[in-house]
């Protein structure tokens, strides 16, 4: 008779539901045995441009010293990052992915007792990595499927430690203002690390959103977090960063592991950064794919949150579930956000004008099925 | 006045020094003014080979996909290693390099009032990854260098979860036969994990050394950690893996982040485990490499301890330090150990031949300068 391995994990991870990642797309063509070539995924937020030439030129100067270790304190992509964010090395921290960055401060900052508070329709890694820890996670109601940060302010309480803040949101694509995000920080315990998590915000710059990096100096309880995965296409490269104060940065540095990110992911950061061509082109794509959804929805008779990411929230009216089996049937990948309390909805990442096309076509078919 | 976000971190991590990584050459190539190309680096137990051509393919092959997330579940690889080590694919945790995996293991099973057992001369990580999480390190002294399973054993206590033990063991070199290791796992409470740590079992196999996949089925409570940092090649895109029993890998699933392995690293691994070749390879090169050293060293009048990994531990019989720094001079980089409890040794990492007689001149030339 062996232990029960389960029961002597921490209670936290015992109750841990792992973060459900959009079905890849060779798990699909597995399941149903269909050609995975002719398979559409618009399920997880992926720039659909396919990846930036310099970046992959950076890579394959990276290939013959794989054998090395990385630059565990990534110097190169801090110092650029730095330079281009106006900030100081020291306060760059680099993760494996954000996804990594929002893990380090959970493992910071939070403990049994202690809690996070974050918003309904909110990022699912959220609530995860405060799981994981054994912290309490205080759901706000979302209002209008957007952060209600008056009542986020009003969930703050003694054993808050961290609030997370998506600007846009993840699934809903929902935002909020410069005026807004000011008064918010303004009011936040000065004790309480505020986690700007701006995974999209190279979709909605110079749009009414602020740049959180505006409000780094004014306040060192502030940590933004951004990312590789998104607008510069380098998702399966695992590279993102936070912003912080210097304070913050050295505690999230020492947590970290010591070679979080890989050398391939820090060298092709690097290149992306400097690729404006590439990166204007993931916004124009993005913003006429964005337009291209939001006129088949009005044909179609839909309704959909107003979105500033690289996604868009469609609304059926009714459960979601089969339309979303029907679309896989047809080899369309889209994104279930019954987990996130939205099961009438579906989340659709904008993709090409071939690829928004096709999933169009076959929802309305889908739909015209009943 | 702002707050003290050192003091607001958790009591472990407040006193957490970070991993101090063998020094990059481009860090001493910037620091000295060297040409890189000229510097010699024996310091972080890499592959002196550089990649396996079938991996450098297969992540070739893998560029176009570079904007889409990786696969969370490593469906390819798992089902190769489960292969491989006739396990089934729910006995596999893949990691950020096995690293990720020793962390894994603290977070899930650790906490403030439990502990983990390690050796004295043991890998850095391990009293991080306690340190990290809260939990008391209790460090057992080594016996010649190597782990006094006796001891720890004896160190076991109704607080213990966890046992980090390693073979061979980094940066001794140090290895234990099938029988001790068999002794030891029949007498560890079976509430305790024991973690092998098996990162350079490839450089020992058929040697004297025990395989820890052997005795996975006798043991719920054994987890063998691996990577493909070493022998495979492949540090710079951090990937290893655990093998333990289904219940707990399904624990360190949970825990470890959606995407925590990169898609080149899991298409390179994919790749590598095929590669017999480049595998027989290393562990040609570094046979021969570890008989150049003793060579060298025993013409030296040094000391060293006998090792079974891809590196040697070579005992100066006074502070070591000044002789690091005049290697570093040199521009020959190899890996200081007094954090290891050993003052008076250097850790050197086999290279090639060439490499290997340029550290043994250099090491000559200031032996010789006094």
């Amino acid at each position: 008779m062996s232990c029960d391995f389960l029961a002597l994990a921490q209670p936290g991870v015992q109750k841990l539901s792992p973060y459900v990642p959009g079905k890849p797309v060779d798990e699909l063509a597995r399941e149903l045995n269909l050609d995975p070539a002719g398979i559409v995924k618009l399920a997880s937020n992926e720039n659909p441009l396919g990846p930036s030439p310099k970046a992959l030129e950076a890579i394959r100067g990276e290939l013959a010293e794989l054998t090395r270790y990385p630059d565990g304190n990534g110097f190169e992509l801090k110092r650029r990052l730095a330079e281009r964010c106006g900030v100081s090395t020291a306060q760059v921290t680099l993760g494996n992915g954000s996804n990594d960055i929002l893990e380090l401060v959970a493992r910071a900052y939070l403990a049994p007792g202690l809690n996070a508070v974050f918003s309904e329709h909110a990022f699912a890694v959220y609530p995860i990595v405060t799981q994981a820890v054994g912290a309490q996670g205080k759901v706000v109601p979302a209002r209008d499927y957007g952060h209600d940060l008056e009542a986020m302010l009003a969930a703050i309480d003694e054993q808050t430690r961290v609030v997370f803040v998506a600007n846009p949101n993840n699934p809903t694509g929902t935002w909020f203002g410069p005026q807004t995000l000011a008064d918010f920080l303004a009011r936040v315990p000065e004790r309480v690390l505020v986690v700007l998590d701006e995974a999209y915000i190279e979709y909605a710059e110079g749009d009414e959103l602020p740049d959180g990096l505006d409000y780094l100096a004014q306040y060192p309880n502030l940590l933004v977090s951004r990312t590789f995965s998104k607008a510069y296409g380098l998702a399966g490269l695992r590279v993102g960063y936070g912003l912080s104060s210097v304070q913050v940065a050295d505690v999230l540095n020492r947590v970290r592991q010591p070679f979080n990110v890989n050398s391939l992911a820090l060298a092709a950061a690097c290149a992306a950064l400097d690729d404006a061509e590439y990166l204007a082109e993931s916004r124009r794509v993005n913003d006429a794919g964005m337009l291209q959804l939001e006129e088949g929805f009005r044909g179609l008779g839909l309704k959909w949150i107003p979105s500033k990411g690289n996604f868009i929230a469609v609304d059926f009216g009714r459960d979601a579930a089969p339309i979303n089996q029907a679309l896989l049937q047809a080899g369309v990948i889209v994104r279930p956000v019954a987990g996130y309390g939205m099961p009438t909805f579906l989340r659709v990442s904008i993709g090409t004008q071939a690829e928004n096309a096709r999933f169009l076509e076959v929802l309305r078919q889908v739909l015209a099925r009943g």
